[in-house]
């Protein structure tokens, strides 16, 4: 005789677990219905940062709505969206004015033909200018979440990017409950608002492990205008394994380092790492594995999968940021074991986690990867001959400049060596030299600190240039000075490797017509 | 019959009154004394910041040294040397390696022709570089000092600059006994000194009033290795008179804050303002004086004849900053009234006057002058034709990237027209787009706030640039955006105008050879 199962309780449905203050679920709808919401023209503020918690359903529902009936607003996140939803928005005509970060394909055709207006901005800035009345205020913001508390807080996922200040400032707040999102997410968040202004005090934070704030976004119940259930995943960060030159700039870097800590200007555990996202980055903070760093901390905008292999390695001690953002092979073993990593995480609101007076105070060594920098060493994190858009400048900026050792890494080389990355002078400057203290690429590192830029060249050439640029960035470099100057230069050579390129498909230093092609 | 007059008491002799600790009057000696402390290739640290407070007596002894007997030092200070010190130390051969600033003429020509390594810094940094060990410590530490106290501290005169640090870190010091700068500024300075990493607090300062730190530099006595009596008085700025551009400048500004105070971002005591050294700054500020602004304060780096001429209007409530730099007209007047600005002045290390932590947390109102600025709203602060230094960066850079508004300002053209301060793309960049707010010529203001780059182009043209060069930079962006990017350019011309000055003595859009000159 078969017994009968019981119906599943009502309660076990995951409203119940993740919405724990029942006086909200009444306002539990479809992504449809909330997307019916919005108006055109609404500025509209999403969760999300390097493609970490985003919402994801809602965004969905209105490209649907867009596709039928076209509906334009601006868009402002913490930074990068996954699941392709930046391409999605922008192609359907959905966003027509983008901030403060992007690095998305699609999307950035939008940008480059001129058809979505993007501004790029420090990561930390975005919230202080909305709040001071520099920046409209969001209608909407759309805000994924692992719960909603008792008290009816907002608990977010692997992201806290602008949120809390987005739910301060809007005047409607869906929250999307993302039920595959691991409740245990709940606790790693540190969320904290400096006062608006002219009463504002010192951020009370000095080490990375600080918890100022509380674990949750507060938020007035007649804010929430609707709740949408999701389930779906972030996406997955593509990073491509070490490589020979990756290995060669860790290699560079941690031998820096190391000889840092020996002349004693850094201690053994170094001060708090911020390094930037993607393969290069990742893989430079993979070789610290091997080096005898002890007690290392990171106070950094974004956790890639090198973070938690040096939490398991035993290297890492504490690691602040505003988002996880992991590979394939990461994502849910650390998902499933996020106890595991608890007592040594935090993630804080992006305005926190790049805060120059938290950066300065720390003194943080950031690493950041450039495009392309120049002789002098300034630096072009974004635009690719000097024009087009290919990653927001980021937080780079916000670390860059405020850190206590400021590094930006590169391959000498890219499109199989027909673009030097080191070059006269940079087509876009993101950071000036004043902002820049190391370089370095498969080739070798330059020490800038304490050099005036004839000596910065001199070194920048020889040690990170790729050695069939050596000559001709040293002509040029020859040629500059003997018109004098600080920062010697040719204007009228400057940019014509960019020329032949256009040209040619190949930079080329000759000073005439040339045959490159 | 004639009364004999008592010899006057030997405690009558300023080292009595200004060397208050006696044990240290047996350190007295002569300027050319303490030269001869000095050893080739040392690191000097000097007090002065915009040309107050410098050493005076032991640099000049120093260049006596020199002519005879080639010494070569590294020099640093707060910023601008006064009383011609900065050309005839590079004159001499005397300094080989000098930062974090320099706004002298003759100075500029050794750094253009590379016979001085010139470290153009951010000037909040310098210290913090030194105490970090990334630069080398001073040998000896050289500080202008109104008084030594009871306790053997140092008092500091007309500027705070780097002098605390220099203190601190140097091995040795002298100390240059000012008997000319009125004892009466003893009190109007606050000396602190963030802490050593990792254990480094927050800055308790909120208000520009707020006094952090202790009334003079500690110095343990036997770090003293000379005290020379001086009584040369600091150089006057050479100011010029509010002319036509300038207040229009002005106009536009006062304009746009009284705006902001309607709109409500900003309130009608304003923020906290900072405003560059020279004509342009100071003409800028002078403006306020008949806008409808109340309880004013600035959190500067240099106070110039404005500031007290706005506290004399009852406009402004208080000043901070590291210097006080006044014409001729000004000088006497405020240096014998002190007393009357006690309580509504403060003199801090630059550290501190230009610190990113209190910078972000004021809220800053940051105004700074350009050199030249381009379409996009990138600015170049130093270099003449992109490679030839005029002034270094200073503390333009602390403000600009930290403030809650960045403003820019400059006359549209230079040279009578023969250049234009509005260009395609600047040839030395200092501030990127991302730090520049607003930008101000006598033609209008361009508040870039929100807008992406090809926005921001238009609203710059047609805003800023004189209008005999609007159709040729129109034109420019025009045939720069058919080939598409966020911020587009035609790079193999981008630098062409100034091709033709260089050929012509007038910047010119011709694109091929013409008949300009």
């Amino acid at each position: 005789m078969q017994l009968l199962k019981a119906p599943p309780s009502p309660r076990k449905h995951p409203i119940y677990s993740r919405i724990r203050d029942t006086s909200l679920h009444a306002k539990v709808m479809s992504a449809d219905a909330a997307a019916a919401l919005f108006r055109d023209d609404m500025v509209v503020g999403m969760s999300g940062f390097t493609r970490a918690g985003e919402a994801k359903a809602v965004p969905l529902a209105l490209v649907r709505r867009a596709r039928m009936h076209p509906i334009e607003i601006t868009l402002i996140t913490g930074a990068s969206l996954g699941n392709d939803l930046d391409g999605l928005m922008a192609d359907c005509g959905l966003v027509k004015r983008r901030l403060p970060f992007q690095s998305d394909q699609k999307l950035r055709v939008h940008i480059n033909k001129g058809s979505v207006s993007f501004i790029d901005q420090h990561l930390s800035e975005t919230v202080e200018r909305i709040r001071s009345g520099q920046f409209p205020r969001p209608d909407i913001a759309v805000i994924e979440a692992v719960a909603i508390t008792e008290e009816g807080a907002i608990v977010p996922t692997t992201s806290v990017g602008n949120s809390a200040s987005f739910v301060a400032e809007a005047r409607q707040v869906i929250v999307e409950i993302n039920t595959v999102a691991p409740a245990s997410l709940e606790g790693l968040h540190d969320i904290y608002m400096p006062a608006n202004r002219p009463v504002r005090r010192p951020i009370n934070l000095v080490t990375p492990k600080d918890r100022i704030g509380v674990d949750a976004i507060c938020v007035p119940k007649d804010k929430i205008a609707a709740i949408v259930m999701s389930d779906h995943h972030d996406s997955f960060a593509s990073l491509d394994a070490p490589d020979a030159e990756t290995r060669a700039i860790s290699g560079h870097l941690t031998g820096f380092l190391l000889d840092e800590v020996r002349r004693g200007t850094l201690p053994p555990g170094l001060r708090p790492i911020q390094a930037g996202i993607g393969t290069i980055a990742n893989a430079v903070l993979m070789g610290f594995a091997d080096a005898s760093f002890e007690g290392l901390t990171m106070y950094s905008e974004v956790l890639q999968d090198s973070a938690f292999d040096l939490m398991d390695l035993g290297k890492l001690d504490f690691a602040s940021a505003s988002s996880i953002t992991l590979s394939a092979r990461r994502h849910a073993n650390v998902m499933a074991r996020i106890d595991a990593y608890r007592d040594r995480l935090v993630l804080r609101p992006q305005e926190i986690s790049n805060h120059p007076e938290i950066v300065r105070r720390l003194g943080v060594i950031a690493i950041n990867t450039a495009l392309e920098f120049d002789i002098y060493g300034n630096v072009n994190s974004t635009h690719v001959m000097g024009s087009h858009m290919m990653n927001g400048i980021g937080g780079s900026g916000d670390f860059a400049r405020n850190a206590g050792l400021s590094i930006f890494v590169s391959k000498s080389v890219a499109k199989a060596g027909a673009i030097t990355s080191v070059v006269p002078m940079v087509s876009h400057v993101d950071h000036t030299e004043h902002d820049v203290d190391v370089l370095v690429t498969e080739y070798g590192l330059a020490d800038l600190r304490g050099l005036a830029p004839r000596e910065r060249a001199a070194k920048i050439i020889n040690s990170c240039a790729h050695p069939d640029w050596r000559p001709a960035l040293s002509d040029y470099f020859a040629r500059a000075c003997t018109r004098g100057g600080q920062t010697p230069h040719v204007l009228e050579e400057a940019f014509q490797w960019y020329a032949k390129f256009r040209e040619n498909g190949q930079m080329c230093a000759c000073h005439t017509a040339c045959a490159c092609a």
